[in-house]
């Protein structure tokens, strides 16, 4: 590793912490908090989750309290098989493992997949965990930047002339900071890109489900088929906790064969396997046929959270900061109009009372210190006010 | 790493695909397993789980589904140590990490510990999972052998005059494979080197509680508290798996503050944490106070199937094959008087329908091939005759 990428990873390193810090914070009294891309589990389907955590003890005991498969139980794989047609992601369970959220399908596949030095390009920004992934597995970074259409690819593509890359991460579809999408135009030059260059596009998609609009891109997986006629160079992962319940800790990971041996023998080692108490409480609630409802739910709260939040910037903020208006997720994504520090505003902020994560944080290289991210799945709508009013008096 | 290092990394990736192989026999009809490591769910307390899993989601839904802490819940840590107090093992909540089941804490200890071609030492034999997390770690390891007192420290007396070494790991108490426990006098004498020559002890108990006389040895922690006067080079890790269910993947690990956080930190980015479900059920089942009946019914049943296969292999192999009368845990450790291939046997005996693990996999360097490991915890008694009378006709 080079020192320009040993001093990127120190980097990484800091501002994990620095998240930490910033989280423990945000669990202070009287602080409110937009700064964690915590689920509000105001809009958990608990009785949902009790009937499924119920039929798991009465129906399953055995399947829920013993040892089960590395790969995942096959009842779930089955389920998620389904999950995945519906959006696209046509698959097979054995094509698939459960994996304990998609952080760890994230540094599975990098444990399985980098070698150290091997060259991986990412959004700028992007989403901070992947890229701590990325770093324990010493990969070297490289980054493109986004615009309101996600990830430049005509700047990926510039990028491939000299050099030689092993992987693309990104989260595609509303992404984190970001909140934007890529466009289906640089989808598909992103998977074709992917083909003629052999490098591998490891999908995260987490928020997918969240949109607020009809607007529907088709996934990466999705399109790698369509055009490339296989889906060799895609890797797929999505997760329970964003729609479901992240305490269950469940994600799930698609892979071509190669890689999905490699990755359930690492995680053979890592963990045995996921919860299976989880994994057969998922299977039921699956089962039940409560998700589309659930989604439906947690889709239009989300909506009018963002509408609520963007509205207040708009109207307390408007004339220092600007945003683009997202589309689903959990993110809001904005920008001091004139340059300011917001790792330093942020010292500001807490005094008032209201924190959020500086924008600094997720970017691999060359910072915008101007950005923040706020989220606006955690707080109530009251507490946004107020914490749009704090955010005011601090500047 | 050298070649003989890298030759020994490659046994270890064939041994363990091995051993997933030999467990998908074991699955097949009219097998009998006397292989894998699994707790007999007959003996499991599903009353007591099922009553703390609706005491889990009707108390405390929120904290059974949403994110948690990185290093488990506080309630749960806080359980853990009054039950490792129970052991001997002093310790305090913030010293402890919830991982998924040991195996994780293995795999985040090494990922945390371990530079490339860091010198570490195991038994011989030794645990197989944990040869497999040295590996990916690219530790060097080299092994010191066992008798029926456990490993001879006599033997890393000796090399620790010419190496220096990182660590040690070992399962002192009933290990698996062997069954046998380290001696008093070398409990002692290893603590003591530790801490002369400065290297590391990961004491890997899963299996401490499970004994079947009243012979109690304290643990390396425990030791290393009273003689060195602190514990700063011993690392404690132990699960419910054994005690309570596997499939909720809970263990833990106690280590010295600066290995703590950056196990934490990898830990953030292998899996955020355990899963807060399992975490709060087992907090209820603890509280319960149902898990020292649980841990004498286990105790009693193991002992007893132990005596069973033992004096089956005595009468109907005895003059064969040898071994020692485990006081403990779950595997019985046998050795056959006249040299024999035990993998090449293993072919023999899945023809007449059982299978058992060759001892070879479980040597990190010159295997004894003329060795095997029988686990009594999983089949019945009557499933032992049957099977013993088949290994008997495969001679």
């Amino acid at each position: 590793m080079n020192t320009e990428g040993l001093l990127a990873q120190r980097m990484i390193r800091l501002k994990s912490s620095a998240i930490r810090e910033l989280l423990k914070h945000s669990k202070m009294e009287n602080v409110i908090s937009l700064a964690g891309g915590i689920p509000s589990d105001a809009l958990f389907d608990f009785e949902g989750l009790s009937q499924a955590t119920q039929l798991a003890i009465t129906e399953q005991p055995k399947n829920a309290f013993q040892y089960g498969l590395t790969e995942g139980s096959h009842a779930l794989r089955e389920q998620i098989t389904a999950l995945c047609a519906e959006r696209g992601v046509m698959t097979r369970p054995e094509d698939i493992v459960v994996t304990a959220g998609s952080q760890q399908a994230l540094d599975l596949v990098m444990r399985a997949l980098v070698n150290p030095g091997d060259i991986f390009v990412v959004e700028s920004p992007t989403y901070l965990a992947a890229l701590q992934t990325l770093e324990l597995a010493e990969a070297q970074l490289l980054t493109v930047r986004s615009d309101r259409d996600g990830m430049i690819v005509d700047d990926l593509a510039e990028l491939l002339k000299t050099q030689t890359i092993k992987g693309v991460y990104l989260v595609p579809t509303f992404g984190n900071p970001s909140g934007v999408s890529l466009s289906r135009a640089r989808r598909e030059q992103l998977v074709t890109l992917a083909a003629e260059h052999r490098f591998l596009i490891i999908e995260d998609d987490p928020y997918g489900e969240l949109r607020f609009t009809d607007e529907r891109n088709p996934t990466l997986f999705e399109l790698a088929a369509a055009l490339n006629g296989h889906t060799d160079n895609v890797i797929y992962t999505s997760t329970f906790s964003k729609i479901l319940a992240p305490g269950l800790r469940l994600g799930w990971v698609i892979m071509p064969a190669w890689l999905l041996h490699k990755v359930a023998s690492i995680k053979q080692a890592a963990d045995l396997h996921a919860s299976s108490l989880s994994q057969v409480v998922a299977e039921y609630y699956l089962g039940l046929g409560r998700l589309p409802a659930q989604i439906e739910t947690i889709r239009a709260a989300y909506k009018r959270k963002c509408e609520v939040l963007a509205s207040l910037l708009e109207q307390e903020l408007g004339e220092h900061v600007t945003f683009e208006m997202p589309k689903g997720g959990m993110f809001l994504w904005a920008r001091f109009r004139q340059p300011r520090n917001t790792a330093e505003w942020l010292q500001e902020t807490l005094k008032q009372g209201v924190v959020f994560v500086p924008g600094e944080y997720f970017f691999a290289a060359e910072p915008d210190h101007s950005t923040f991210r706020l989220s606006f799945a955690t707080a109530t709508e009251e507490q946004m006010q107020e914490a749009v009013a704090r955010l005011k008096r601090a500047l």
